[in-house]
């Protein structure tokens, strides 16, 4: 396995992920290689980081809110071949919040245990009016570093 | 080829239509059986339209329309697989325009001209804000139904 | 409600679901109208399908399998927007089984009961490696009209 | 502008870019937002690396390739939100190639010429059948880094 500029000791990094939701792997997301097709990944991340927020009770208004997350930057590592009638398990973790953008983190594993897929990618709060971003409250920050 | 009920005689729906754009398959919309999933065919379908639509002075304005046309019903018959590589010519005419939907026919051939797929579908002409249907103007029901 | 061809009584119709799956709709697959786009219907009728043959025994072998169930034609009607952060419940029976093909009919509620998806369309069940059409046998006909 | 990894001077990092391909903006990869989801710059990718690599004489026997080239890793950073109706010109160009890889960096341009996203990846060389990596010829890998 390649060593990845966002993990530092794989080991210490699978464990501080504790939040996961179980993805079935779809049909129409495999192409004509066989197996789930690379864009696929990034649709698993955004399903995950979303239920993440809301289980930090974060993203919750989704009528008119005052904030919402945008991806600034996103990144994506395949170390298996992910194939349809499987159910991988997505990690999320928030690895750093600032002012007003996170650095959240992900990881796949299959049925057997095998690592598929390793991310990062950063979280921008803007108000949807302006687009401007906007301030991370430090309950929030708070929420997202607690380790469950 | 099976009988489709939208269609009265092949040659002469055929003859009737007049625009169409080119649509390259991507990678991305194959799947594991080696050719391009059914579900992709509604996406062509959909950019086919809303460029027909455009053509027909309709639908420019995207910022805060008036009305929006919006999707009552579709259905897609599959003639021939599509492979990656293929470019298929996708064909869209208006079969009818009532008070505030219309009918929308779609046929897409490849580059040797065999038929792949076909397809009609409903359109309703609706307020963005109520969702309630809005009249379709006599002008605009005429651009529809104009032969080119 | 408009009347639609694959439907006599709809309550009847209705009662004949047995088999259904959640469906939790992603961010992913919402548009700038603010819900769900109408290629997604497609996308969650596939994964329907295929969870109801697999509770049915069907299209289990996913590697080289014999016969594989190919989509000859599909449609739906859209009743209600659907929203990000809605569950669907979608249901799927085989409404009639021929020689090598079947038709399928599609349902979805959203969880206060509303209907918002109806749809039905026919799967052939063909060789992968000629394309041609495959006897359904017997057997399998009885297991996909039982109501179960 | 964040500083990215992967380009060290952005001025000089643009100038080396000779291929593009012309990407327009579908609506069902719009999302609730208003804007293309962050997925979809992953399927554009795609599409303007397949064309990148046809362009090199490289991918292009379709049925049964003696290798394919493989995601290995993709990252993308957002620079401006992208709308419905927009047409990007997306650029390709290999940065380094390796034994059996390549990192490949795409920039895509609005039609004002603003920078909307830039992005890079591995690609690796696989036999289709052991999934093992296979040697990209000198041949080939003199054509990948012809600027053109």
């Amino acid at each position: 396995m390649q060593q990845m500029i966002y993990i530092e000791d794989l080991k210490a990094w699978q464990k501080e992920f504790a939040f996961s939701i179980d993805i079935p792997i779809r049909f129409s997301e495999t192409d004509m290689f066989g197996h789930v097709n690379n864009t696929s990944a990034f649709i698993y991340f955004e399903e995950a980081r979303i239920e993440f927020m809301k289980h930090k009770g974060l993203f919750t208004q989704i009528k008119d809110p005052e904030t919402v997350p945008v991806v600034a930057d996103i990144q994506c590592d395949y170390h298996e071949p992910i194939y349809f009638g499987e159910i991988i398990k997505l990690y999320v973790k928030a690895n750093s919040v600032g002012n007003s953008s996170m650095d959240l983190h992900y990881m796949a594993l299959k049925e057997n245990g095998n690592l598929c897929l390793t991310g990062r990618g950063r979280m921008v709060n803007v108000d949807p009016q302006t687009g401007k971003p906007q301030e991370i409250t430090e309950d929030v920050k708070q929420k997202l570093l607690e380790n469950n």
